[in-house]
């Protein structure tokens, strides 16, 4: 049992400091994306050191369109359309959002306040019944202001998110101009942005809560830390919402627009034209942007309260260890510290200087932040953590190294690069999968869609294995907090992640942006290279996201487990099994309500579109203007309302089934919608990242085989854009967020279960 | 503790007079069948008692094409090039799965032999430890027969049924010359002969084998009734092959023909043109019929195993209550008279005058033989069983009354019948949700696989509560007993069920005959009107099956634990859970493998049909014929090269899971793959359904609605013909063979868990 080498003091010291400079990092990005002007004075390409990218020596492709300084202006209107667009679809979103908010903080309130009839009495504590707690009335309080916070959290990243995307894609665009790599990196700075500043944010929100919290429950850390696991449940409830309500808007307006622009009126993507197509980029900023944020920035909290409320009840917490205790926490200062190197070979030490060099730019930072991140886990294992502790572990206490619990953080962040990598090997069209699915195109759409699904499934094989394997090696050196730190470790690269992640929807929209403003052919290529890369790099992130999002719910749900004083699951219950078949089948209700969802605003938006270039006299000459305020108001109209039921659907069951049917079925439950909805939600991710890519693979004809299938508007296109427009809500809509359905449900039975302990199971009991 | 009213003479006489009813009624409706003369001297309608079917009276439609009597040798003509080229592929089949059979009985012999080192001493037994057994060699002997028994069965009903369809379809193609009413009769009683002898074939052969076995086992029902359950294990791995061989067969050709015929060269379905067209038509009879006989029997057999094997270790095994054993066949025996008589409804007490009757008369036969069978299920419970008995539940004993076993066999039941009744909301064209689907076509292809693909998830919903709530109450009244009566219950009306189920494929054959045949417009409406009503009977069988093969695997995976000697099977431990999550897994792998099958064999196909449409002068104008053979090769070929990857998956599996990792991961994959499969099978055969009745709804027109949508060849009907393709692979290829996969793993896990209970978990046992 040898004491941590970091001392208490410096613990206290480090994370904060590792906050702050992750903050520092990402205005300094910001203030390099903001040298590149919106205005026309602007002469030479300026985001990046210009000793080192400038483009005189290096970039092999000419430089566009500089002169036109109408270009720019139209670029700098377009953005403020999409910047307009996006605001005020969140501030909407957000009100109905708070609403909910403050009505959910209540319904915490009061739950958790009756489980011992709002009595401001200490209490005996759960776990270590020979002491005395706070009592259940300042847990529901601190719970519900921790909730509160988490929720705030995520709607400030999710908003960030958005203003720092919307602020980059024009800019993206006119960087286009001077070439690929200009753009490239102008694009990833932006992500890098977003990314430090959500993982830098959550970390320090976090931080400042506990020592808070810590002022009132001072040795009590077992109350302090259950809770804390409000700010989890927070950061997830905006997520899904932020998901759901973006995704819907995001592909209402993609679908809509896809439907008539490209099949029906055979014009580009894109096409200013198209009545929705400025609908279809503030789309790409609501939902893949501030969407993920909220999703990632919730897999973060969540990941590191599982580890906490753990903790809390191992020796650590026994023991008053700080620094152990913070052992979550130190692991994500540390992983600031190895994104911000990382980020530095894609922006400084390497650069781009052709189209293929993108995507192994891309897939070099998850490579290089997992090996310093290995590292990275390796020092802080041995500094902060005594070389043998206790773990708690479903009522007994498991003896643990520290060498044992940096394989748990390693296991979670191998495992995350090879879903990864899979991910990469059956969304990216550089390899057979999605060649397969392009060249199925050649016999029509069915064979493209039967191939496209066939491939989700297959897709879902390996990092299933990844996950099973993380979770055997995790669960059996560390119990449950072996899984929560595997989680940890899997998301200790978050900015990073987020980075490539955010990269995406930046470079599709400067493509949007670079169409609309009429700028020439060449910067368009340049741009849609960039999107296909991005593609990948966004089902790469769902990958991950998904992944953490396994080894989250299943930490919290084994917290959970703990909390609700059960010894054991039995599936071979009647009471858990039946909670089992119902819990796999809520993903196929979430995401029967989200497709349909999608399909039925697409269905209004393609009757508006149609509708303006029927009435609206010169539309498709381009002399008229369409109405665009109108697909918007479609969109955020339709995304609003139908957030509601699945958003719902995912809130109450977990109240619903553990008040009414109590904590064995609702144990139950959670284990079945986490097996069931993980290849749900990867089969969907990655099935409609390949038929976006086997399109994109028709679409830039690349290769004798691609040119043997296009070009643009050949049989073959047809059938791959078909295919495209289907997965798009499965890749964007339902898929995405079914794992902040896993989560979430997950994180609220955490929170609510000593309600459930007390007064749970009420039907059965009058039965 | 009070005696069974029917005595053990008494019982051993019921139940295989039962059976030879049940066959010789089989043979009666075939006599009937047979009386339509495929020569051409018949002069009226015969199907059917002449005095109450007489057309004169009753039928509304025109007589059609009655005087060409080319017509008539040309039917005969296709059915035997039907006939012959599904016997050829059967027998091909055969003879691959033949090997794998001997193969897989030698497996068995020499796994169960192993578990005493093939020692011939008795042995002390499972359950009553007081007591001595027979040896572990003679369960490995016999296992291995009623392995054999079970398997060669399962072949057999596969191929009765083939035969009788190929010898119905004809036949109805030509009573639809007298009307509506007439071919619905002849289909309807082919069906029927196909589900009584199934039903009756299934209960003779295993009480045949039960009273054989006693021979040598004697008072040692534990180790009779364990080795029965080989004949469960026989029955599914056979009902896998024909499942997964049938189902790539059928739609690779069919897929193939559609995606040539009507998508590329326009020409309607089943027409004689199209090369492929045979092989389309021997599919409906290989995969449907065949695959459909050997998967129901599967369900059934395995059921009665996984009854009589807890039973043997019960109080009616204990006490050697021979009538109170029999209870599960004496419940399918019951099910035999019950079905006999529903069946005159729809073939004597009423008839069908209209297209719009047939789908109400094949409902009520649901309806009927559910109450029938209610009366039924309360007579043999009040009969066969003492007022109270135990049950064994996980090492104890469970106190259960006569009625509370009622209870159990009649939820299973009514739960069949609800999921009956789902099925047909979301798959038949009368209800909006396939009207919607088929409204979707409006904005294209897309938009319909998009609806498609949310109202199969959404149609899980439903059938999972009846599951669940079928789970829960036979679960808490009788344990492992009680949910093996249950599915026993759905299954009990098997014969009705059957029959209405081949209806489905005989009425699309006849279509394609009288298509082929060149037999009026009128004639293939009346066959499409059959055919349409069969798309949902077809789902609805799909329902039942899926819904059976839950209950079962849920018993068989009771049993398989008990036999294991677990006690509780843990979710939150490392080696059930992530058996649980790589058994989610499963059903995708196995539907990315199947799918991907039928992808690439279409292709094929798709080649071979335009190589010979660009090839063969005149065939286009219909003056040359095309090369079916050549079409019949290459899904022959493609089928059995195929089904083996996913065979192996599943067959491999529970061996390699139980030798290398053990009874507790094993437990874990059994049930993930049970409450994910569940899911991904109701959702892929309703998606499909609903895809097919979709377009069927837009070429009928048959409502205002439904016309703005059509006609045939408008972009909506285009747009519908797609998504029916895709549902091909999904409701006829992966959705069915899904539930054999969970049965059969469960039942394979249940005959080797001797052998795994006495040396699995091999690695962990190194590590």
């Amino acid at each position: 049992m040898g004491a941590a080498i970091l001392t208490d003091l410096l613990t206290e010291i480090v994370i904060p400091v590792a906050a702050v400079v992750g903050i520092g990092f990402a205005l300094m990005q910001w203030l390099l994306v903001s040298r590149v002007k919106l205005s026309p004075e602007r002469q030479g390409p300026l985001a990046g050191s210009k000793n080192k990218n400038g483009c005189s020596d290096y970039l092999i492709e000419e430089e566009e369109g500089l002169t036109d300084h109408n270009v720019v202006v139209k670029c700098a209107e377009i953005q403020s359309a999409i910047y307009e667009g996006a605001t005020s679809f969140l501030f909407t979103e957000y009100q109905y959002v708070g609403i909910f908010m403050v009505a959910f903080a209540i319904l915490v309130f009061l739950f958790l306040g009756s489980v011992e009839g709002f009595s401001t009495k200490s209490q005996p504590c759960t776990y270590s019944k020979d002491k005395y707690c706070k009592p259940a009335l300042a847990n529901a309080v601190f719970s519900t202001v921790s909730f509160l916070l988490g929720a705030i959290t995520s709607l400030v990243s999710g908003f960030l998110g958005m203003k720092i995307a919307t602020y980059a894609n024009a800019r993206t665009t006119l960087e286009a101009r001077w070439g690929v790599g200009k753009a490239f990196i102008t694009a990833f700075r932006s992500g890098a942005v977003m990314g430090f500043l959500l993982a830098a944010n959550g970390l320090l929100v976090l931080y400042i809560a506990i020592n808070l919290f810590k002022l009132y429950y001072g040795d009590d850390w077992e109350g302090l830390f259950e809770a804390i696991t409000g700010y989890g449940l927070g950061g997830s409830s905006m997520a899904l919402f932020g998901r759901v309500g973006g995704g819907i808007y995001t592909k209402a307006a993609d679908v809509g627009a896809d439907l008539v622009g490209k099949v029906e009126r055979n014009i580009p993507e894109d096409d200013p034209r198209n009545p929705a197509v400025i609908a279809d980029n503030v789309g790409d900023n609501v939902g893949d942007i501030a969407g993920m944020g909220s999703d990632l920035f919730g897999s973060y909290a969540e990941s590191s309260c599982a580890a906490l409320v753990v903790a809390s009840i191992s020796s650590f917490g026994i023991n008053h260890d700080l620094t152990a205790m913070c052992y979550p926490l130190l692991i994500s200062s540390m992983g600031i510290i190895v994104c911000l190197i990382t980020t530095l070979f894609a922006t400084d030490f390497f650069e781009i200087k052709a189209v293929k060099e993108i995507e192994p730019a891309l897939k070099k930072q998850l490579i290089i932040s997992t090996f310093l991140m290995t590292v990275g886990i390796a020092i802080i294992s041995w500094i902060a953590l005594p070389s043998s502790f206790t773990i708690f572990n479903f009522g007994t206490q498991k003896q643990v190294t520290n060498w044992q619990l940096f394989f748990c953080v390693g296991v979670g962040l191998w495992a995350g690069l090879i879903i990864g990598f899979v991910t990469e090997y059956y969304t990216s069209n550089a390899y057979s999968p999605v060649q397969d699915v392009a060249d199925s195109c050649r016999t029509g759409a069915a064979t493209n869609v039967i191939f496209g699904l066939a491939l989700g499934y297959k897709s879902v094989i390996i990092p299933i294995f990844a996950i099973a394997v993380s979770i055997f090696v995790s669960f059996s050196l560390a119990a449950m907090y072996g899984i929560a730190v595997a989680a940890l470790g899997m998301l200790s690269t978050i900015a990073t992640g987020l980075a490539i992640d955010a990269y995406g929807p930046i470079s599709d929209n400067a493509g949007g942006i670079a169409e609309m403003a009429g700028m020439s052919h060449r910067i368009r290529e340049r741009t849609d290279a960039l999107d296909a890369a991005g593609n990948t790099t966004a089902a790469i992130g769902k990958g991950f996201a998904i992944g953490s999002a396994a080894l989250v719910s299943l930490a919290l749900f084994g917290a959970f487990v703990s909390r609700a004083a059960l010894s054991t699951v039995d599936v071979l219950t009647p009471k858990v099994f039946i909670g089992l078949i119902v819990g796999a089948m809520l993903p196929y209700w979430f995401s029967a309500m989200t497709m349909k969802s999608v399909g039925s605003a697409a269905l209004k938006m393609v009757e508006e579109v149609r509708r303006q270039f029927n009435t609206i006299p010169g539309l498709m000459e381009g002399t008229a203007k369409p109405d665009y305020a109108t697909c918007v108001k479609i969109s955020t109209d339709a995304s609003i309302r139908e957030m509601i039921p699945p958003g719902a659907l995912v809130m109450l069951t977990p109240l619903i089934v553990g008040t009414f049917f109590g904590v064995e079925t609702l144990s139950g439950v959670l284990a079945g919608a986490l097996v069931s909805g993980v290849q749900v939600a990867i089969s969907a991710s990655n099935t409609g990242g390949a038929w976006d890519n086997a399109k994109k693979y028709i679409e830039a004809g690349a290769s004798e085989h691609a040119r043997t299938l296009g070009p643009k508007g050949s049989d073959a296109h047809k059938a791959a854009v078909i295919g495209d427009t289907i997965g798009d809500p499965l890749k964007d809509t339902s898929g995405p967020s079914l794992n902040i359905l896993i989560k979430l449900m997950a994180v609220e039975s955490l929170v609510f279960a000593p309600f459930f302990a007390a007064h749970g199971g009420i039907l059965f009991r009058i039965f």
